[in-house]
């Protein structure tokens, strides 16, 4: 057995208490399966007088995570902190003078993954980071590692555990958005200020990761069109089950005409589709690649344990690289592929309209699309006195396209509202 | 760029032939993940003159594998020619001379594996087998590097798509087992002779291999208790479905009082278990872990293109390897856990009893099982004139006692037959 690898954590909140648990409770079987024992050296804390109720020796805490990550005793930094500033400056600091970092930051990632990727190859340094996109499923290893040799088409998942417990009790209930976020809050699956879960923006960090990986290419949250949950209706959930769907938060990569579009939005699909059984606060993404077929990852996205065991397993792959003087795969963006502009993406659409019951409604509304190139699957008309509803399923068009239908159709006498449209994937 | 890695492919049958494709097609996509180019400089076959429209130069075929694997300019060895003997003898060659080898044969690797990883750990070389479990599911690599931090509890895989096919074809159709199997043989989803998928023979070998990876112990294929589908009745089946379940081939290896169980037979799952909707030839495999909770990898398990993928991913990773001096993580049997028998296993059973429809029967019956400690669940009675049927679910119970309230109930005088006895799971 070796010298130990000594690691700082930086950051002692949900994930890095579990962290601090796990190197604990398992030190004997790490060490076995690094080659060396884990020593804990040092953790980060804003607040070191909190009672943690850990087990580790209090002087181990320290409010000087910059002169933790300094220190010449530390072999491997793990971040745990959260947020981009501070975070960015330790975790590049701790690359540059050597240590490999294990990182569970989606948002400092998807933002600046290129800078930090590259500050790791700099200084021979691994950069590992599988706790970042849906929790403890394994993920980015497979994507990077295993279909290395495949062509990856498509990446379709459900990457946030919110909004899929708020679609699911939607889905369950036929509650409206507001009453189902409400019970989310209360059970602790969605935090008091939901924004970055139910606007998509947690989402769309990761969709970022995901499509770099699959596409090495480089993907930044900015690139990624982003819509959340918040204008779900009940009428759409009911509407998709009436044509056997259900309706998730997806986010979408997928290559097409030499470029990658990345997209986070809800959509319905089918409830026969394997994303269409991933209920609750699970995630799950789907993966089509040319040889190996259509392939999921399914698992818990969020909580303590499960990213713990994420950079666990991330730290036993550092810490076998070191024992062994080896490097993990780092990024690659060889292929850089062009980021396609949303209007260019193609797929289907679910529109819901309130039109007069009269004659010659259809005909006007059906005009509209065709007047853009975009041809319907299926019509469903169902009056209500005066007024009815006119639902629209359209074979693929692209999202131009569909728009310029939109705007056509609200422009039209016989059209009250554009009620909803919502994308069909899957299908 | 570096020299090329020079590849030889010992078989070119389904799997082979996609092999060479891809290293055609994807030439340059490789050489970018790998930092090298790949070279096939031989293919090893049993009848060179063969007529196989592949991209390369005839002369790359020859019938001397031996001589080829031995051969200087050999980096890399791709073994897919199957079987045992021979394909043990050349991987033993390759990494023996320090050449790594990539595998997708799960036969030898669940009855030779030890002897395998010694031989590549003495030479310094990698052993990847990705395409042995699984198709192209990324699995192996996940469960040895992903969740390498964590303490796996148990792994229950669907890992065989002829079996899961035919079963799912019986649920759909209520078609009992010989309809199903011969409409799957009709499709292309079951082999001339179906021995190997149907008896269990197949997915106790990639049991064995899953469970020795998730548990650092070495499991070899006659460590598993093994029953395959040829007894499964349309009755079964329907009696599933009337609890609610489906009736599927699961290999479950768990980790138990220190010991390991490794067993594959069929059983009821509840529906709403993720295992319950992988359907036709489609494999999952779920895992559950302390830290990480309950996770699932779901794909194709078979055919050309998905194995041919995995091989792929193997041989980047290896390339990396080689052009980095690394090596990747080899197997551990740190933990020699135990292999427990099947009779300590435990689990919940469904009985199907045919017994004479008058006073007293439940009485007996419910003696038998309490005579052994076993607890029962539930009990359903259907009278059929003088005949009646008696399902019962059982609580856990350890299969020794199970057997043994078996043995009793054939005893009994009301009891005319057990007509099945299968065990339940996932609930």
């Amino acid at each position: 057995m070796t010298a130990p690898l000594r690691v700082a954590l930086l950051g002692c909140g949900t994930v890095g208490a579990e962290v601090v648990r796990l190197l604990h409770s398992s030190g004997d079987d790490l060490a076995a399966r690094i080659g060396a024992p884990l020593e804990l050296v040092g953790i980060a804390v804003r607040r070191p007088g909190r009672q943690r109720d850990l087990p580790v020796d209090d002087a181990l805490f320290t409010t000087d995570a910059e002169a933790l990550v300094a220190r010449d005793d530390v072999d491997i930094v793990i971040e745990v902190i959260g947020g981009t500033d501070l975070a960015r400056r330790l975790i590049l600091s701790a690359l540059r003078a050597g240590k490999s970092v294990v990182t569970a930051n989606k948002a400092l990632l998807a933002e600046d993954g290129a800078v930090l990727h590259a500050a790791a190859a700099d200084a021979g340094a691994d950069l590992y980071y599988e706790a970042s996109v849906a929790g403890a499923i394994p993920l980015l290893r497979p994507l990077r590692e295993s279909l290395a040799g495949d062509q990856i088409s498509r990446v379709t998942g459900i990457v946030n555990g919110t909004t899929n417990f708020v679609l699911t009790r939607m889905d369950e209930t036929g509650a409206g958005f507001a009453d189902a976020l409400e019970e989310a809050t209360s059970l602790g699956y969605a935090e008091a200020d939901p924004t970055a879960d139910v606007e998509g923006f947690d989402a769309a960090a990761k969709a970022a990761i995901l499509a770099g990986l699959a596409f090495h290419t480089r993907v930044v949250a900015a690139d990624v069109h982003r819509e959340g949950i918040t204008e779900v209706s009940a009428a759409d959930v009911a509407s998709a089950k009436a044509m056997g769907c259900v309706v998730k938060l997806l986010a979408i990569a997928e290559r097409e005409g030499g470029g990658v579009s990345v997209r986070v939005h809800p959509a319905m699909i089918p409830r026969t589709h394997p994303l269409g059984a991933v209920r609750e606060a699970y995630n799950a993404v789907f993966v089509e690649a040319a040889s190996a077929g259509r392939l999921m990852f399914y698992g818990p996205g969020a909580g303590g344990s499960p990213t713990a065991s994420a950079v666990l397993g991330d730290l036993v792959a550092v810490g076998r690289n070191t024992v062994s003087g080896a490097r993990g795969a780092g990024s690659s963006d060889y292929a850089e592929l062009r980021i396609r502009p949303m209007g260019e993406v193609v797929t289907r659409y679910h529109l819901s309209l309130d039109v007069a019951d009269k004659a010659g409604v259809l005909a006007s509304v059906a005009g509209a699309f065709n007047e853009h190139d975009v041809s319907i699957r299926t019509v469903r008309q169902e009056g209500h006195g005066d007024d009815a509803s006119l639902v629209v399923v359209t074979h693929t068009a692209t999202d131009a396209a569909l728009s310029a239908v939109v705007e056509r159709l609200r422009g039209l006498a016989v059209v009250r509202a554009v009620a909803s449209v919502m994308r069909v994937e899957g299908t």
